[in-house]
């Protein structure tokens, strides 16, 4: 089975949609395969974090500002890709950073996402975006 | 077919597991297809890495140690999840940035691993746990 | 199916090799399905990225030899696999932080890679090799 998650973002962060994949998995009537998740785009990520305290969400982007900061900051001076502004090479270095494809094993129905684990795409641009996420289903 | 590896941790470091996986593909007499495995939480990762000179394991661990210190480090003020703990919020962090599933294809009744390559358990907590890792085998 | 495509290298960077599977896909016949590639080794990785602008994997590369510099840095004197060269050690750090795995879904016939999206081998190595990246489709 396949499918298309479509995901509007507004700047950079991390947008939940494990909802989303939750209904389409138990729609599928699928009781035991694989989940694949892939971004089809090279400037954001896909990731499974910790859905309880949202202040892990607000640490993880303060982590990766810090660690690629945008490209006319003095640190980043030796970046040549900055046509498309100051958030876009950053944005390529976190999308090398973070997962572009998650596969989730299906059992009684349902993803086995541990208690606190929620699927998440992170944007890594300014501007808003329509994000696509190939989802399959086996 | 789907299982659930259990990997006892007691403290951050590296846990090998490439044995179990080994005898349960080898047990299911699959000759052909893939194997995925998918970690259960937030605060550890799975990785493929080198399984000859165990110095390697703990250099990664002195990197990632140093790339990302514990949140009563002066460098990481910024981080405000911390009631969990020192090492928790680093855990999430590491967590984003090595994988959460793995997937490796089956060829002659086993995983194609490398002659080098180890599956393991990266614990980024310190206290002991339970680490459950769901398998896929198809 | 199983496949394994061979990629040679001559020193670090990127080396895409999209058009190898496309063509591996496209002759296959399969419609519908998942493609996973997995890179047997553990001083490389594999990665999607940007394939429009050569100048984003001149910067991937300067970012992640800032990351992590060789071994007879200064910086990484607390390093202690460095018998097998300077660019050795890094080589395993850099393949824990880039996926050893990439799944990506098959719709249409080909690979649902979006517009900008191509896949490489990333070589952290100095000297040549002969990189072996495991492929399955199903």
């Amino acid at each position: 089975m396949h499918h298309e998650f479509t995901i509007p973002t507004r700047g950079q962060g991390l947008y939940e949609f494990t909802a989303g994949i939750q209904s389409w998995v138990a729609a599928s009537g699928l009781q035991e395969g694989l989940l694949t998740l892939f971004v089809r785009h090279t400037s954001c990520s896909l990731l499974i974090q910790e859905n309880a305290d949202p202040e892990v969400q607000t640490d993880l982007r303060a982590f990766f500002a810090r660690l690629v900061p945008p490209s006319n900051h003095p640190s980043m001076s030796y970046l040549r890709h900055t046509y498309e502004g100051p958030d876009d090479m950053p944005a390529h270095i976190k999308a090398a950073l973070m997962p572009v494809s998650l596969t989730i094993p299906v059992a009684g129905g349902a993803p086995v996402l541990g208690t606190w684990q929620g699927v998440y795409l992170f944007e890594h641009r300014d501007a808003p975006h329509q994000r696509r996420v190939a989802a399959h289903l086996a």
